[in-house]
Order: structure tokens, then sequence, then C-alpha cells
């Protein structure tokens, strides 16, 4: 049954990307290139507003480019159906797409001469990551720079998501390109209505940026950094366009900004979005937030009582609680070297940061709600060695999890595991030691950005062999897709080839 | 429900407590520390025969521990019925009644002064891990190196296991004593009399002990050495009478001996007593025992190329093929300390400690087979994303796992993760670095010994602080008998509380 299903699955992808007009692929493809172009289009703005050398080449490319996606979308509609299948293939080859076309702006200025180091910087920015190979960061054009923070904040809520938000309800399968994209195990509707969540998604976060960026300026930032930074705090992104991040300004007001906006960041959005709309419930009950919160102030303790860095009382309660929400929130933003920090505050560190935040957040990795359910699992299976046949579903908080949902969520913890161990594995064989590796690794499946040793927080990737950074590519995506889509996107090839096998 | 059967075993347990003739646990501790005692006295025979200077001391001893054992035994019988929470409660109390008992060897000779250290090598003994604070090895009393190897020799293959063997069958009860120490997620019957089961195995493992003491002392060593080395190799347990463990002989022979005899204790006992009787197919057809053989030639080939340490072709190759087995295996005999290889050789090593080898095999850890079924697990729900409604079990090669093991299994993982990561944390918390810290948690849960950085094979567990030497012990204990029996036991204490509040 399930050979029949899939060749069925693979005609039907193989008819319908035979038609020109009637293509889910090119159809999204297309908008998320115009989103790109566009956004390309404003940092040549922001070069000529800033006087920078990059005006001419980010204009052209913001024109190619939203030039080329607009007419894909125009000259493409949406089939009345889509495949499952299809959606894994759509979503993982717009975020490839996006990646490729966000390198652009990187080699074509010069900044970033060698291509595969512009592919890095650009997916390291879509994912939120932050990892770096941008040397030195303050004598970048500021276009340039503005475009790096827009691709995390493009990246952070998600283009797809954006994407829905234009197109025409479509229904369930609007719902299985957001839950493809979306962090999380679970696709939550605002609305019984796709494109309306979408929107809301996107006006939240689009609110937040600019009460964020306004914070920012107030406490002492111009336009610019205020809205670069706002751009990345909400994504928890952490590209900023200084090498000091957050620690450049060396102001308390600006460092206890950025830690609430990282906390919120890496909360839910669906709950925010509740909360702004006066319901503080579902973000007070959930099970989820409280381990968030938990979690927080549980390894700000840590630090601040483990690291043994110099400082006064406040300092180091500041520095304790930047560095967590930096690291839980994945957003990876510095005010000092942790680097430096004891031993052990690192191997809290490193612990933390293939885990991710909330679920629904922007945050990559593993995520906590995952935790809590496999956590519930693991309780229900000791339970059953005592009583063989005790029936107890997977719960979070008060909440069944179906069984259906569970398994998955163990699946996914696997592959998050091999991903994880295989990376840090490749990695060290190129030659970094080992922390440098496991943390490399971490962090960019956790999407967070600084690692530890040679990729810590005072460093960046291109202490990272060439093949090593590669491998950190590939993690970062599987990190923020959160694997299965673009494994099962891979998938398509191999069940393509089977089936011409079969039709000779 | 639930609470309803936790009281009716709880009293259950609670009354038969009260009798004096009638109870499983006084029955097997008896055995238990007869077992132990038994082993003192012989080490006291050790010590008369070499010399020593502990012949009275261990003679001492000896006869206390066997004459409390047996009158143990002697003044109890078995219930009729026993439950399963009282296998679990057994099997804990009696690994922690001779773990306690096995120290007093160490103390009352005075070899090793302080009582928490006595019990660590105790502990590292009969979990087969083999890590130490005896400094220096040497100058040691023989007898007390003898009873040294002794534990690992019980350990290994198991003292409930022995106690099974000795009882008069008890059906299904013994198989649930069997399980709950043997390594792996199924016990599996050779015979339908769990008795003989039992006694076939220890047969195989008596076997093995003598064929491998007599091939040490043909390529070269003494009676007392080929001994100790052989009771410490089958259990792959790891001890050595000298601190340069195996190197100290310098001898190829020796070395590709003990590769291949650490190679088939870290497989299963029941195949290898299958393979005995003449039929080798469950052993080469075990998926388990591909996956096992796969990873020692791969991680061999890999130490091969990336250990920059200098020698000969032959050299460097038996180098790689001992250093994996030994860890592999769980042994964790040393012949060079690999703590010098290359970050990437100590990559490889640090993600293969906590693994250990194949269920059935005298190794600690999470076992291969775990690995196998939850790999198939997470392909399943791989391709439930692309057919949600697929029904498909897991598999191990060709055999299905029933999804109550299979969730089982899920559930130890978890444990197993938690167990890792979490004593990995508190043992950096105490101060080692990172390395350090998350080798000497590996090495600990996998029962292997030696780990990198401070616990490396040139270093003892004396570096690490005492606090992080209490929660390895833990760790050990914990990775021998596989979480749950531990933790089970545990939570009788809980349990009985609960029953009492109820009760009043």
């Amino acid at each position: 049954m399930s050979q029949r299903r899939k060749s069925a699955a693979v005609s039907d992808i193989t008819e319908r990307w035979g038609r020109s007009y009637e293509t889910l692929i090119g159809h999204v493809v297309g908008l998320t290139l115009a989103v790109a172009g566009m956004g390309i289009l404003a940092s040549g703005v922001v070069d000529i507003w800033r006087d920078g050398p990059d005006v001419a080449v980010l204009l052209v490319i913001g024109t190619v480019v939203t030039t080329v996606g607009f007419a894909a979308w125009r000259f493409t509609k949406l089939p009345r159906q889509i495949r499952i299948l299809d959606v894994f293939v759509t979503v993982t080859l717009a975020w490839v797409v996006l990646m490729v076309v966000g390198a652009l702006p990187f080699v074509l200025t010069g900044w970033i001469p060698d291509f595969d180091d512009a592919m890095f910087e650009s997916i390291s920015g879509f994912t939120t990551t932050g990892a770096t190979v941008l040397r030195p960061i303050e004598s970048t054009g500021p276009g340039v720079l503005f475009w790096r923070a827009t691709t995390q904040w493009i990246g952070g809520m998600g283009v797809i998501v954006l994407v829905v938000a234009v197109l025409p309800t479509v229904g369930s399968g609007g719902m299985s390109l957001l839950e493809a994209e979306a962090p999380g195990p679970t696709g939550e509707r605002l609305t019984p209505r796709v494109r309306q969540t979408a929107r809301r998604l996107w006006g939240v976060y689009i609110g937040f940026t600019v009460v964020l960026a306004l914070a920012y300026m107030v406490a002492g930032m111009n336009l610019f950094d205020g809205v670069a930074h706002s751009f990345t705090t909400v994504s928890t992104g952490g590209y900023s366009p200084y090498n000091a991040s957050i620690g450049h300004f060396n102001s308390v007001a600006i460092e206890w900004i950025a830690i609430v906006a990282m906390f919120f960041a890496g909360s839910s959005f669906t709950l925010l979005y509740r909360l702004i709309r006066g319901s503080a419930g579902p973000l007070l009950r959930s099970k989820e937030f409280h381990l968030y919160t938990v979690i927080v102030i549980a390894v700000a303790a840590i630090l601040f009582v483990v690291n043994d860095a110099p400082g006064s009382i406040a300092d180091r309660i500041r520095g304790a609680f930047f560095a967590t929400t930096s690291v839980v929130s994945t957003t990876g933003y510095a005010t000092d070297d942790y680097g430096g920090w004891s031993q052990a505050a690192q191997a809290v560190i490193i612990m933390l940061l293939p885990i991710g935040a909330m679920a629904g957040s922007t945050a990559g990795g593993v995520k906590l709600i995952r935790v809590l359910a496999i956590a519930s699992y693991a309780h229900r299976e000791a339970l059953r060695h005592l009583h063989p046949r005790l029936v107890r579903p997977v719960r979070i908080g008060g909440a069944i999890v179906p069984d259906r949902t569970a398994n998955k969520i163990v699946g996914f913890m696997v592959l998050a595991l091999a991903t994880f161990g295989g990376g840090a594995l490749v990695i060290a064989l190129t030659g970094p030691d080992i922390v440098t590796s496991f943390s490399a690794a971490g962090t960019a499946f956790g999407n967070v950005g600084p690692g530890l040793g040679d990729v810590g927080p005072a460093h960046d990737f291109l202490e990272l062999p060439r093949l090593a950074r590669w491998v950190t590519m590939g993690q970062m995506l599987l990190g923020r897709l959160e694997i299965y889509p673009v494994i099962l996107a891979l998938s398509v090839v191999t069940l393509r080839r089977r089936h011409r096998t079969l039709s000779i």
C-alpha cells in the first residue's frame, strides 16, 4: 500500500510540474523571491541614506530578484489540491532559493568574496542563527549590514507565514505549509482561517519590532542601530552591525531592554498575540512557559554563582541574565565573552545550545514543549514497569498529547540527536577540538549563533575549516525547519527514481 | 486503578517483610553476601600464596560475611508469590549490599583509607566500570588486587544470575529477577527453565574465563596476572594490577588476545552459548552483532587515520583496534594514553562511551540493540509524515519489536540521556573542565572505565572532586542495572509514605 501511495503522489507531482500555470512550488517560490527582492531593494535605499558604497549593486539585484519573483507568481496559480509531499518540497525549496538569493548581496558587493561564505552568512541569517563569517563587521557597507539584519527578520517569523498571509486561503493545505515551517510540534490556528492566522502572527511580529526599535532608540541607539537590532532581537537572530554585539553600546538600559525582548521573542508568538488582545491566561498557564521561565531563572542563578569573571554584583546579575536569555532564546547576542567564564558555566551553556526555546517562537533547536512531552513519556514507561497494563496518555501540563503526536516527537528527538552528534563528529574530524566541535554543532542546530572554544562569542566561524562550515550550514537549515521537511523533500529524489524504475 | 494497585502491592510487601521466614529479599541478599564472602576468602588464600600483608584481615572479613550470608539464606525461604516491585527492590538492594561489603577489604586493609573511596572502587568493580582511585596500584597487596578483579568477575555476569542458578526454579519471578539485572531490553531464555538458563550463562562465562586465562599465560603472563586479567576481560571490567594496564606487558600477542576477548565479551553471552553448542547462525544473523562489528571496524579505521601518535603501521593498527574494542566493549583497558591522541579521535571516543556494546553482554550503557530499535522508530515516524495512517512495527533486523517494548526502550533512552547529561552538568559544577565532565559521566554510565581529560587513561578518578566521584558512583550503578530497577526501588519509599497517609 505504502508503495502504491508513494507512486501516486509522485506521478501527481510529475504531472503537475509539467503544467506551466498550476504549480504550488512555482507560486510560493515566486512570492518568496519577491519578498527577498524587496528586502534587498530596501537595503539599497538604506545604502543611499547612509552614503554606502553598494547602492547600485543592491538596487540592481533587488530589482532583478523582485521582478523574477513577481513574474513567477503572476504566471502561475495554485493547484486546487496539494499533497503533503508537495508541501515539504515547496517549503524546503523556498528556503533554499531564499538562502541562495540572500547570498547574492554579500558576494556581488564583494564584502564576502567567496560564494560559500556568502551562503553561510545568508543561511545563518535566514535561520536566525547569527553565526558570522563577516570580518571585520564594522567597516562593512550599511546597506549590506541592513540586508544581513533583514535576512534574520524575514527568517524569524518565516517567509512561508508571510506567503500564506498573502495567498488566498488554501484551507488545510495552507495550514500544512504553516506547520512545515513553524517551530514546534503542533501548528495552532488563531482563527479558523489560515490566512488570518498568518496575518495576525506577522502583525504581532511587526508591532513587536516597531516597539522594540523605539525602546532601543530611547535608550540611546540611533535609527539605523535601533532598527537593525530590533530586527535581529525579535527574530532571536543575533546579528549585530558591531563586532562587540550589544556590548558595543556599553549601556545598562539597552542590555536590560534586550534581555526582556529576547525573553519574549523566545516565547510563543501565538500566546503573545493573545496577551496583546488582553488575555494573559494562555501564556501564564502554559506549562512550556513555566519551564522556560524556570530555566531562565535557574540558569541565570547558576551562571551568577559559577561565573568567576570580575565585576560588581549588579553587573554580574545582568551578565548572567543576558547570557542566559541570549542562549535560551537562541538569539546569540553577547555582552562579554562567556568563553572566558568558568568551565561549569560553559558546560551549562553547551547543554542549552541545541534545546532552543518555546514552540511558536522564532527559536531553533528542539523546543521545550518536546522536552516536556518526552519527560511525560519516560515517566509513563517507568510506571509501566510496575503496572504493565497501565493506560496513560502523554501529557503536557493538563493537556493530553495524542499517541501519534508523542511518537512523532520521539522520532524528532532521535533525528535531532543524530543531527547534533553526527554533525559534531564530522566537525571534529575536520580538526577543531571537542568543545568547539560540539558547541558548533549545538549552536548551529539550535540556531543560537556563537558557541564555545574557537566559535565562542569572541571568535567567528571563519576559524572553522571550510568543510565544517558546510556541515553547520546543513545543521542550521535542519534546526530551523525541524528536520522532517528537509529530509522528506530530499526523499522525493529517491521516490521519483523508484517510480521511473517501475514504469520502464 | 493505578493508585489501588500500588497500595495493594505495597501492603503486600509490608506484610511479607513482617514475617521472618518468608522473604525474597532476605533470601537473595543472603546468598549474595555468601558469594561476596567466598570471593573475599579466596582473595585471602591468594594473599597467603603470594605472601601478601592482608591475610588475616581478608580471612576474617570473608568468614564473617560468608557466615552472615549463609545464615540469612538458611533462616529464610522464598515466598510462593513475588510481585514485580519486590524484584526491583531485591535486585537493587542486593547490589547495594554487595557494593558496601565489597568496599570492606579495601578500607579495612588500609589500602584505601577513606570509606567513600573504597565504595568507589567497589562500585566501579562490581559494575565492571574499572575506573579506579587506588594509587599506586602496583604496590597494593596481592589479595586486595585479586579481590578487585573478583568484584568485576562477579559483577560481570551478575550476582543475581548466580543466585538464580542456585535457587530452586521460581518460574516467572526468577525470570523477572534475571531481566532486572540483565543488560539489554529483553531477557532471553536459553531453556524453558530459568535456573538452567542461569547455569548455562555462568557455564559459558566460566569456560571463557578459563580459556582466556590460559591464553594469556601462553602469551607470557604468570598465573596471577593471567587469572586477574581474564577476570576483568570477560567481565569487560578493565581493572589491571598495573598502572599501565595491558600496556605493562608490552606484548603484541597479549594485546591481540585481549582485543579478540574484549570483542566477544562485548557481544551476547546467550549467542556465545549457542555458538559453542555448534550453532553460529544466531550470532552471525544478529543485526545487533552486525552493527557491533561495523562500529568496531569503522571506529578502528577512523582512529587509525586521525590518530596522530607516532608508531609503525602495525603498531598503529593494533593501537586503533585495542582502543576501539576497549571502549566499545566498555572494558576500559589501555595500552597507550588516547588522551594524547588527536581531538577527532577523542571526539569519536567520547561519543562511544555511554553507548555500550550488545545486550546480553557484560557491558554497561545504552546497548546497541536499543540504538537499532530507536533508529527504526525514527524511520517509521518520518514515513508517517508522508503517510499519516501508516501501520508499521518497529523492527530490529527482521524481528518485530512489540510497541510496548519499543516504548520502554524510548523511555529508557530518555532516562539515559538525562542521567548522562545531568550527571555531566553536576560534575562540571564541582570544577572539572567540560571534556573531563562529559567523559566522566559517559564512562561511568557506560561502565567503561577511563574517560578523557583529567580522567583519561593516564589519570585516575582521584583527580575528580569528591562530590563528582559520588555522582559517578550513582551513574555506574544506573548504567549497570539500566536505571529502572534503581529508580523503581527508590519509588517504594514514596509509595509507602503514600500508603501510610491513606491508611491513617
